[in-house]
């Protein structure tokens, strides 16, 4: 018997290694979602509202390499959009399902619940076609072709993509023929050996080169091929913000964090100084280079992407990541590395009894990290002091740079610890962005997960404040919540809950967070201005201009 | 001096009565967070993300005529784009303010953040023009023109309008001519005249005629006109789910709510016996029809829209709902009203000591009601019930009943709060959809509002367990919350809160939440499956579907 549309789906689904599903119910969706719940393969996850099952997707796929979403018609799609679209700019393949009306409601434009009532249905799958590599209204005639050119434009594309089926056709047998998967992205072997050429010319006659490790890397699953690279090569490597433990930053060539002028002078020194950079699979966006002032030469750039390499100013299409890197590992010479790695940051300064400043804080966080972490780093001051603290080996930090949506981190943090429930899943996030999703930690609770949060209360959106006009300014005020009671409130009567004011109490609060064995939820009190040094130095750039 | 494009839209916002915005900042909208910070006729109302604050600008305009939201790029006019879109399909004129990066970067297609990556800078604005009346990127040049044609098109049309603003054009002069509203729409005087004397004529030659009071009389402000009408001409008016308290529930005219074949059959009767039906502004959507079973002849219809009219089969265009009104009362014979008022649900049923059932639990709740109250009622059983309620005069029923989204009605009830702070805010909704947006309560807080919000718990989304196959699937399933710990931890704890799970604590915490003088949190215990009778036949009649 042919399968219908609905256990197609499923089916190709779990083929590709996706059986978690994050979502909220709804009517136009049930038939996905009781072919989630009946399948003992699969695992329905639901979140409080659809924009928190997004991030979740999103924090899932960070870890386990791609994830699904399945959310209704309208009101659930389009809640999710902003999450989606935040996978979109940061590569990250969340494969989305809506449930839509049927068929026969479409064709008579009926004014049902969740349309616009205007009789166009098809309006929401429009809105989200700027934010998904693909997307596909699935009928019993197109869903096997469809099914196949979306899946593997996410695999491909590393992209959401975006798939609605209308509840009348879930059950309906498939009437299309049965296709195999579109072929995946190949190199052209004459390009691709041109511009392996070209990298090792440029590479071979520099005096000095050295590495971006991008997230691509990570991305793409290549962590491995080009970790073989680099040891092989022994060339030095840093990595930008958003591309942080693309590699480890406890191997030998790393040099640490380059963030253009305005952080890390000896980083920049060396980078700006070798005359060959190769920039594996980072992007060139603000909060990337240091407000753009990382200030490499193009000519002494070569950028390995994902479908494509530049060397100086020459493009080369039709090349694959792995196939470069594979290839540049046959044809560089090997070399050891001769790099120092960084020392990290040092010693918390400041006495027991002082309010705990950044000069402690950051510092303490890098000595509370472990092997094999998961640390979700909220967008913020709270990222922008941690973002320069070493990591230990495995340990991953994630930071969504580009996209910057406050209130990623929280779900995020638990999408990812569903993804690796043995890892530790350490959530670093300031309390404004924090409200914006708060309630999803009570999945945490629901799912026997057992994370360490820590929540940095400084009396409002403190970057924010740094970079408007006036720090005072009404609008960057927040509601004063007790954070401490949000998880009991949230359902887990269990969890370790602590407020720490000075770097004493900090001190026994994060002792006995490690030690509770069981959910730790921690506010760090701070004064309303102490922000983490890139954090400050940008408010000062900002102010400079503003008082031009 | 001439205004500057910020300063000219925060002077034509208040000259059209709307100085309270609500929104989330962004460092791509401070120009619009400042404005309105530092105007002091203008007042900034932050919510904790940019949903909720769509959310709570419906809530507002529901109240108050009109409202404004503002969130910064892509992140946050994304993550509001439910809210808006609900505003649309629901008729409420939500003005949307966006911060966009300069146009500078514009230009450069620099990858900011926020930002796709790919250089579209107008990607989100195109997104948003399915939800929207009129949108518009403003310029010096364009600003004067294209904020009238966006305010003209909210006011008219009554539907939400989106405005973006380049950060570095705010400050910028007006270049272009300050130009006059757009004309209102006008009523083409012979095409009037024609369909008063054809709806006339209809009623005249009808032996009985019945009123559906719609949802555009409230939102076109016409509710003085059409008690008026009904007043003078003595015809018995009903009204269905989406409409309820469009005009007044003790208007001697009225004959109770109208759902088709599935609730109140001596209102079906009524309606349905009558030969001529005049809806004034009713929408023929499926939660507004009893699921489509309400059944009148078209032949025998007549429907007084927004900008049109049908008589028949017989459609007028251009004339203005006012106008019909205004013509009708003039031309229509006077009668004293002759029918009775519905008696509201009766005494609520069950010993004290009985688990809240739904039978003692609505009824209670109609008893609850005062004078003037704002009723927040969201989507599920719990409106389901209330909804046949009867209101007290001056009373207002809000729900989401074509846009359904689920979540809404917690910061709709804070918005409508601040649209009206003196009058009492009752929030009923279910903890599923609570959960989607639970957070903004705190905003109450913040603002001194005194609500009284009752939160159903029956562990799960019930209305979903009643139309899906099997009522234990476990995507029906919620995180447990402790929810009457929720206000103290979203900063009030001077709130009132209790649970109550038998109909003696019900009365004992109603009792209290009257009269404590402040906030109130009422957490009501239910079983899993205790629905009110029109979610119950709903779930039936969908389970009949699927045994067949």
């Amino acid at each position: 018997m042919t399968a219908t549309v609905v256990e197609h789906l499923m089916t190709r689904l779990k083929q590709i290694g996706v059986t978690d599903v994050f979502g909220v119910p709804g009517d136009f969706s049930f038939a996905l979602n009781d072919a989630v719940d009946n399948d003992p393969d699969m695992r329905w996850i639901g979140c409080c509202n659809e924009l928190n099952a997004a991030y979740a997707a999103d924090g899932y796929a960070r870890v386990k390499g791609r994830s699904a979403l399945c959310t209704t018609y309208g009101v659930g799609e389009l809640s999710a959009l902003c999450g989606v679209a935040g996978s979109y700019t940061e590569h990250l393949p969340v494969i989305h399902l809506v449930g839509m009306p049927s068929v026969s409601t479409q064709k008579a434009r009926r004014i049902v619940h969740h349309t616009l009532g205007t009789g166009n249905f098809e309006a929401y799958a429009d809105m989200t076609k700027p934010v998904v590599a693909a997307s596909a209204i699935l009928t019993p005639e197109n869903a096997a072709c469809q099914i196949e050119r979306c899946l593997e434009a996410a695999v491909a594309r590393n992209r959401p993509v975006y798939m609605a089926l209308p509840q009348d056709y879930a059950d309906k047998e498939l009437a299309g023929e049965l296709v195999c998967a579109p072929e995946a992205p190949q190199s052209d072997p004459g390009t691709l050996a041109a511009a392996i050429d070209a990298i090792a010319e440029m590479i071979g006659a520099a005096q000095s080169a050295v590495v971006l490790a991008g997230y691509l890397i990570a991305r793409l699953g290549l962590r491995q091929v080009a970790k073989g690279l680099l040891t092989r090569t022994g060339l030095p490597f840093a990595t930008m913000f958003m591309d942080k433990t693309a590699l480890d930053e406890t191997l030998p060539g790393y040099i640490g964090l380059y963030d253009g002028r305005i952080m890390n002078p000896e980083v920049r020194d060396f980078v700006e100084g070798c005359d060959c950079v190769l920039n594996i699979g980072a992007l060139w966006s603000d909060f990337n280079t240091g407000a753009f002032t990382a200030k490499i030469d193009p000519a002494r750039m070569i950028a390995v992407m994902q479908h494509e390499v530049r060397v100086g100013h020459a493009t080369f299409l039709d090349v694959e990541m792995r196939d470069v890197l594979e290839g540049l590992a046959k044809v560089l010479p090997a070399k050891p590395a001769k790099v120092k790695n960084p020392a990290g940051l040092g010693e918390p300064k400041g006495a027991p009894s002082d309010p705990i400043c950044p000069d402690y804080l950051y510092p303490r966080f890098e000595k509370f990290l472990r092997e094999g972490d998961i640390v979700m780093a909220e967008t913020g001051t709270i990222s922008m002091g941690l973002g320069f603290a070493k990591m230990p080996t495995g340990a991953e930090f994630f930071n969504q740079t580009l996209w910057g949506s406050i209130g990623w981190a929280t779900p995020a943090a638990f999408g990812a610890a569903m993804a690796a429930p043995k890892r530790r899943t350490l959530l670093f996030t300031g309390e404004g962005s924090h409200q914006m999703t708060a309630q999803d930690i009570g999945q945490f609770g629901r799912y026997d997960l057992k994370p360490i949060i820590f929540c940095l209360n400084n009396d409002g959106y403190l970057i924010e404040r740094l970079l408007c006009k006036d720090p005072k300014s009404s609008y960057n005020d927040l509601a004063p919540w007790n954070y401490t009671q949000l998880p009991a409130a949230f359902g887990m009567t269990d969890w370790y809950c602590a407020k720490a004011s000075t770097n004493a109490e900090l001190e026994a609060v994060m002792a006995k967070a490690e030690t509770c064995g069981t959910g730790a939820y921690i506010e760090v009190v701070m004064d309303q201005m102490a922000a983490s040094p890139l954090a400050k130095k940008l408010g000062e750039s900002i102010q400079t201009l503003y008082s031009k």
